[in-house]
C-alpha cells in the first residue's frame, strides 16, 4: 500500500484532521497523481457533514483534482512521469454499459465508483482529493494541457465538465440564447464556456456584486433575481437555461424565461422536490431536464477546450487547514468563485 | 345573426339544458359548419364545472368538431358547401407572431381564441361545439377526408392532435420505444397513431380491462400501474413516454422508466404542482415537457395521416340529453373511449 497525508472529517460535525491514509499499490494501468491542488465542491459540504445519502466515516473529500503523474503502472499508454493530470467525479465504472461504452461513464448505473465515500472495486472506501496523492486507473485521469495553470484546472474536473456537458449536449453556440442562473463555482466557468462556444449569454444571480465578473468573462447580460423588471424583460427569451442553484426555488417564474421548445437544465439537488406548474411547460412546448456531470472523453475535449479558449476557474488557493472556514463560506455563497486546497500544505503536515 | 340551438349550463352544478344561441353572420373568410357530432373531452367537463380558470356562463361546451359546410363566406377558398370540416381546440389566433406563422397557432399567446369559453375579436363569448352549428373562419377549420367516420373524425380534432403533435416532435418511429401513459381518450388514438408511425408501443393503465383493445390497436405491451414488477421490468427502457393522465400522480416511478436522454411528455393538468425528485432527471439526462394540442397544419396533416392509416376515436355515441351522465362517467373513467354527442339531437329539440 501507498501512504498519503490527507484531511478528513470523522463526524458530520468535526472538524478536518491530518490523517494518514493508504491507498492502493499500483496496477499495471494505474497512475499515481501527486496532487497540486484541489478544488473545494458545494457537494463537499453536503457529503462530508452527511446532507445526502450515506456518509463513510473518516471522509476525504475532493472531485477537482489536478496535479502531476509520479509513478506509472506497467500497462500505462497515455501518461509518462511528469505529465500533469487530472481526476474528476469518476475513478471507475462498469465500462461495459450502453453509456460506459459510449464515453457516458457518469450515466453508468452498474459499476460508478465516486471519487470519495464509495465503494471501490477492491471492497475499499474510496479517499478523495483532499490528500498529497491519488491512485487512479489511467482510463479515468484526463491530461491537463500546460496553459491551464493547475489551480485554475482543478476545479474544471467537476464544476467544468458539468457546465461543458449540457451546453454542448443543449447546442450552446451562435444564435443560442443561453441563461445561466447562479453565478459562483459552476457558472462562472460556464459562462466563460458558452461565451467560446459563441452563444449569447445572460446571467440571472441573486446579487449584482458579481456584474462586472460576468460581463468580463463573456456574459451579455446580467439581471438580478431580486429585479421584478427581470422576469418580465427577459420572458420567453431563451432556448437555454441552466440553473445551478442547489437549493429549493420558484422553478416557474424562470422556466417562463424559455422560449418555444426551450430547455432547464436543472443541475442542483435541493432538499425538497422540484415543484413545477403543469402550465410553465406546456407554454412553448418547454422541457426540464437533468444533466450528471459529463464522461470521459467529454472531459479530456473540455479540457482542452478550456486550455485552447484560455477558460479556467478562478480560484482562490487555500490552506489546508483552511478547509473548516472554507465549507462555512462555500455554504454561505462567499467564494469567488472557488476555493482551492494547495496540497503542499497537505503534504507539509 | 345566426340562430343555432344548443346545449348549456348555466352554473357549475347545473345540469345542461336545451337553449338557442347566436352566432356571428357569415364574413368572407367564414364558413358555417353543422355538426354532425362533438366529442366530450375531459376539459369540457373541468371548464363547465368551473374547475380551471374562468368559467363564462352559460357555457357551451365543445372542441371536437366533425360536421358540414353549409355556407361558405365570398372569399373562402379551402371549403365549398357540402364538404365535411372539422374545428378543434382554436377558432382564432393572432395570426402575426412566430409561432402563428410557423403554423403553432396553439403555442399564440397574443391573440389566441379558444374555441368556446373564451373571448372572440368581436368581443363576444366564444361557444362550441354542443351545438347544432358553428360559424368559423375556414383557416381554422380542416378538411375530413370521407375514409374517416365523422363521429371516429370528431374526436381526432382534439385527443388526436394532442397525441399525434408531441409523437411527430420528439421522433416516435421505428426503433423508437415509446409509452403511453393511461389508455383512454387520448390514449387509445396515440396507441394508433404511434403505431402506424411504426414505434413500439408500451401501454401502461390502471387497469387491464382495456389490454385487448390497445393490443387491437398496435400495443406492442400493456402493462398495469397496480403490477409492482411494471416499474423494474421496464426501468430505463423507453425514448418517449407521453402521459395523458389528468390527475397528480407519482412521476417519480415513471420518469425512471426512460432511457438515456429519453423524455415524459406530460399532457395533464392535474389539480397540484408536479412534483419531482431532482435525480429522476439527473438520472439517464431525462427531461419531462410539456406539449399543447397542435397548429392547424399539423392538424390538417394529422386528420389526413389518420385518414391514410384508417385511424380513428372508437366513439360511444351518445344523445344530447345524455350528456350530465357522461360527464359523470368521463370523470369516472367509465368511458370506452369518446363519448360523441349526436347532433341530430341537439337539433331536434
Amino acid at each position: 500500500m501507498i501512504k498519503a497525508r490527507a484531511r478528513a472529517m470523522a463526524s458530520p460535525t468535526a472538524r478536518f484532521k491530518a490523517v494518514t491514509i493508504e491507498r492502493r499499490d499500483v496496477g499495471p494501468h494505474d497512475v499515481v497523481v501527486e496532487i497540486s491542488y484541489a478544488g473545494v465542491c458545494h457537494t463537499d459540504v453536503h457529503h462530508a457533514r452527511a446532507e445526502i445519502g450515506t456518509t463513510r466515516y473518516p471522509i476525504v473529500p475532493g472531485h477537482e483534482i489536478a496535479g502531476r503523474v509520479t509513478q506509472v503502472g506497467a500497462d500505462v499508454a497515455k501518461f509518462v512521469v511528469g505529465d500533469r493530470a487530472g481526476v474528476g467525479c469518476l475513478v471507475d465504472s462498469c465500462r461495459e454499459c450502453a453509456d460506459c461504452v459510449a464515453g457516458r461513464e457518469s450515466y453508468c448505473r452498474f459499476g460508478k465508483v465516486l471519487t470519495y465515500n464509495a465503494i471501490g472495486r477492491d471492497g475499499m472506501v474510496t479517499l478523495g482529493g483532499y490528500s498529497e496523492r491519488i491512485v487512479v486507473d489511467e482510463a479515468f485521469a484526463v491530461r491537463i494541457p500546460d496553459a491551464i495553470p493547475l489551480e485554475s484546472a482543478a476545479p474544471l474536473m467537476c464544476a467544468g465538465i458539468t457546465m461543458y456537458s449540457p451546453l454542448r449536449h443543449w447546442h450552446a453556440g451562435p444564435g443560442k440564447r443561453v441563461a445561466i442562473v447562479g453565478f459562483g463555482g459552476l457558472g462562472h466557468v460556464g459562462v466563460q464556456i458558452a461565451s467560446a462556444l459563441g452563444a449569447s449569454i445572460t446571467v440571472i444571480n441573486k446579487t449584482d456584486e458579481q456584474m462586472d465578473d460576468a460581463l468580463r468573462m463573456g456574459a451579455d447580460e446580467f439581471w438580478t433575481t431580486y429585479d421584478p423588471r427581470t422576469y418580465d424583460n427577459l420572458a420567453s427569451s431563451f432556448d437555454l437555461i441552466i440553473s445551478t442553484v442547489p437549493v429549493n426555488y420558484d422553478l416557474d417564474v424562470h422556466l417562463n424565461l424559455l422560449a418555444q421548445d426551450g430547455t432547464f437544465v436543472n443541475l442542483g439537488v435541493p432538499e425538497k422536490p422540484l415543484s413545477i406548474d403543469p402550465y410553465s411547460l406546456l407554454t412553448n412546448r418547454r422541457s426540464i431536464a437533468g444533466s450528471m456531470s459529463g464522461g470521459i472523453p467529454e472531459t479530456q475535449e473540455m479540457v482542452d477546450f478550456c486550455a485552447e479558449n484560455r477558460i479556467g476557474a478562478k480560484a482562490e488557493v487555500i490552506e489546508a487547514n483552511y478547509i473548516d472556514e472554507a465549507f462555512n463560506r462555500v455554504v454561505a455563497g462567499d467564494v469567488r468563485y472557488r476555493f482551492v486546497i494547495d496540497g503542499s500544505t497537505i503534504r507539509a503536515e
